[in-house]
């Protein structure tokens, strides 16, 4: 195992945490917020001292990156990363107890946007927007931001390749150019220059600047953060259709917009999972729709809710405008689905992905295909390709992995003695970054009722979510650290 | 697609449930029960007409047999089965509702043991007995006793064996002795044994014969219908020990049986399926007796009920001695996993299996080292065997196919409108053919409430369960049904 190399990095992944936490120090100073101030100055502190100390141990670093370290050191980043993120939460007063610190951080990184909060409106404005900005900083990755901004990413060998596909979703990672700090810019440049547009989009509304900002990091991370008790609830109908909108924006796989930046509209328009994901939205507003038409006064209220809460969901955002706890069963399935199911892969959108969904489709098809006419061939393809039976292989794995974390989460939660609904739906809203649930855990609750040990399981949960569980399993094997 | 030879299985399944009602009509006729002996002539008459037609029709049929073929006859026999066996519940005016009668006819044939009856001790014993003895004959599988009867399984062509291996439970199916015919006589005579035994036992504890056996029927087949309203719970705790020891019984895979039988107790102590479901009986009844100790007066109340509902759950008998609805959030959360697995391979039980969870385990953890070792080729090994890749691979998309129904037939029912935790147990206790589920199907309650729609799917649901989903997969798929 490299660890010197593992400290460098991680010792370049604090420094740019304690440069983002800036801002905030900023905006408390700013609104004279003293507890605030001093959370962020001693968070500062500590984290830059302890990136020296990392950067002194690990200095002179021998170069090159097995997976499996590339897996570890991104487990253990975002684990540091949140275990240091906290400070701010904690030295300030506002959430005095290290496990909800810590479960609001982690939940803010991973982009869930679950909360142990309930009186949202009177945290100080340094610490909402830092709260917000762990959202946009996870959303596209802090290891991807890493690559795009240091000469590591210059590097022709393959390990920088490991990071970015440890920490980036979907089944498969495409460099979109042959340099991965290229690969890796890019991304930034398409995550900013739409966070931007949504920002600009919600001013035009009337939306105060800081309730913008904050709300375009939690949609564009596809958190959920809000900066109200209601969440999306009290702003007006133009604003929520904004976040129906860039949420949708936020769940589609960004080699999209590459593809669209170099001209390749085709193969956009072609894109299978694309047009699964859009299909899937529509044939799910267009349900619930119906479902809860009697809800609501006018259709354009029914559609707006329903398009808001199914592009909130199928994204993982997590954003509410009404309590969809109170729709009828139907609606609550098809989100409670939706949920499970997640956004597109590449995107900022956590889940199962619906280009997974689509590889075990294609391979149910094929495997009933192969009982029908067991001497034929059976090659799946995706966007007319043949896909690698290794990539196949590998998501009815992670299909599997998935469901057995979800089960076995939900019996070790089950100690607190919540309902089923709560229990199930709090750790598929966990585990897929999605943030509320049904029940205890619904739009208007929040996860403070669950005891220490449950949030802990949540908080793995949440990592495991966001980093695609096997950088979480193999920092738990003992096979990992062992040295060969 | 050869129809003629399909049309003669069927013919000879029809034969065997027309025989098999006569015991029923005796029955009915030493009661007194009128209208149930006129439900059980007319049924028998009906059927027996349809055997001769289909026999006339299909008499010089080519032999033959596809594995397609295999599967879409296993698929065809069950429903015509099922549908001319809830004649005596409608005939007789007990169950007059076409879907109901269905319904609970293929809850019994699956060996689910999901009612739609409330007042079950009103119904007369004749028909009682049916629905009892519909678990027995489903348990085996109809068309096992058909090979093990008639001179078709002596055939050393392949064909008996796509039969057998469609309706017996399992990611493989071994023969156990060469000659198809010989398997099956064997599995049914264990079978019988068994059914034998646990009908002493029960005798030995001063239950009335009538209940014996009809409790041995539900026990043998893990069904679950019961004869009192009650279920077990009005029963000394002798006979609901013998229950629990019984049901764990049917639940092992009958291969260990016969391994047994033939003085190979080494292969028995080894089975690495039988070690884990085992264990994972014993670590639930460890769980829910310390989760629900305060709720029962002495401890061997608290060990019994729980062993009892750990025993009859994930042996998806679906049996209570006790409303499980009222436990806490762990032990439900317990029981609803156990479902989900259901009993072992080659058994009775339904489910997914401990055989196939025991695959996918060991597959996470090669898939695992191979991240972590990626040069290695490493093989999945059960008992002591590599594994053929085709098998993984196979268990893997029957994972993936069984969560999809899992997750559509929930979104199906809910538009009855019930609660989440119903939904999702009331597809779980269906399609894993267990039996009652949480909250408005658990245990005191019934599936009355479901609407038509909603029962024609949990029926798809038992059937796919009870076969393993292809062959009702099959039976849907237009490429099936093509002539090549």
């Amino acid at each position: 195992m490299n660890y010197k190399m593992m400290g460098k990095f991680i010792s370049r992944i604090l420094l740019v945490e304690a440069v983002f936490m800036v801002p905030a120090l900023l905006i408390s100073v700013f609104n004279k917020e003293t507890k605030s101030v001093v959370g962020f100055v001693l968070g500062i502190v500590i984290i830059l001292a302890l990136a020296g100390i990392l950067m002194l141990l690990c200095g002179n670093s021998p170069r090159g990156f097995y997976a499996r370290e590339g897996l570890v050191c991104v487990g253990m980043s975002w684990i540091v990363m949140s275990l240091l993120g906290c400070l701010p939460f904690i030295i300030s007063g506002e959430i005095p107890n290290f496990m909800d610190a810590l479960f609001e951080t982690v939940s803010g990184f991973t982009t869930t946007g679950a909360t142990v909060m309930s009186a949202i409106e009177e945290m100080p404005y340094g610490i909402l927007y830092w709260r917000s900005f762990t959202h946009w900083l996870g959303g596209m990755g802090v290891l991807v931001f890493v690559l795009a901004i240091s000469s590591a990413g210059d590097s022709k060998s393959g390990y920088t390749m490991h990071l970015l596909r440890a920490e980036s979703p979907g089944p498969k990672v495409g460099k979109l150019v042959p340099k991965m700090k290229t690969t890796a810019e890019i991304l930034y440049v398409i995550y900013l220059v739409l966070t931007v547009l949504n920002i600009m989009f919600l001013l035009a509304g009337g939306m105060p600047v800081f309730d913008a900002v904050c709300t375009a990091f939690g949609t564009a991370g596809t958190g959920g953060f809000g900066i109200k008790n209601d969440s999306i609830a009290g702003y007006s109908p133009y604003i929520q259709n904004v976040c129906t909108v860039f949420m949708l924006l936020f769940g589609v796989n960004f080699s999209c917009y590459y593809m669209l930046l170099i001209r390749q509209f085709k193969s956009v328009w072609k894109d299978e999972e694309l047009r699964f994901y859009l299909g899937a939205v529509l044939v799910s507003i267009f349900v619930i729709a119906c479902n809860i038409r009697g809800l609501y006064g006018t259709i354009e209220e029914t559609v707006r809710h329903a398009a808001f809460q199914v592009a909130s969901i199928v994204t993982t955002t997590g954003f509410a405008t009404t309590d969809f706890d109170l729709w009828p069963a139907l609606s609550k399935m098809v989100l409670l689905a939706l949920m499970l199911v997640g956004a597109s892969a590449g995107s900022t959108g956590g889940g199962f992905k619906f280009a997974r969904l689509l590889l075990i489709l294609k391979s149910i098809r094929r495997n009933v295909r192969q009982v029908l006419q067991p001497q034929k061939v059976q090659v799946v393809r995706v966007n007319g390709q043949p896909v690698d039976e290794k990539i196949l292989e590998n998501t009815n794995a992670y299909l599997a992995i998935y469901m057995i974390i979800i089960v076995v989460s939900c019996i070790l939660i089950a100690i607190d003695g919540f309902s089923i609904t709560t229990n199930i739906s709090a750790v598929i809203a966990c585990f897929n970054n999605v943030g509320p649930g049904f029940e205890a855990v619904g739009a208007t609750c929040n996860f403070a009722g669950f005891g220490a040990f449950s949030k802990l399981v949540l908080i793995i949960d949440m990592l495991a979510g966001r980093l695609e569980i096997f950088p979480i399993i193999i920092l738990f094997s003992g096979a990992a650290w062992r040295h060969k």
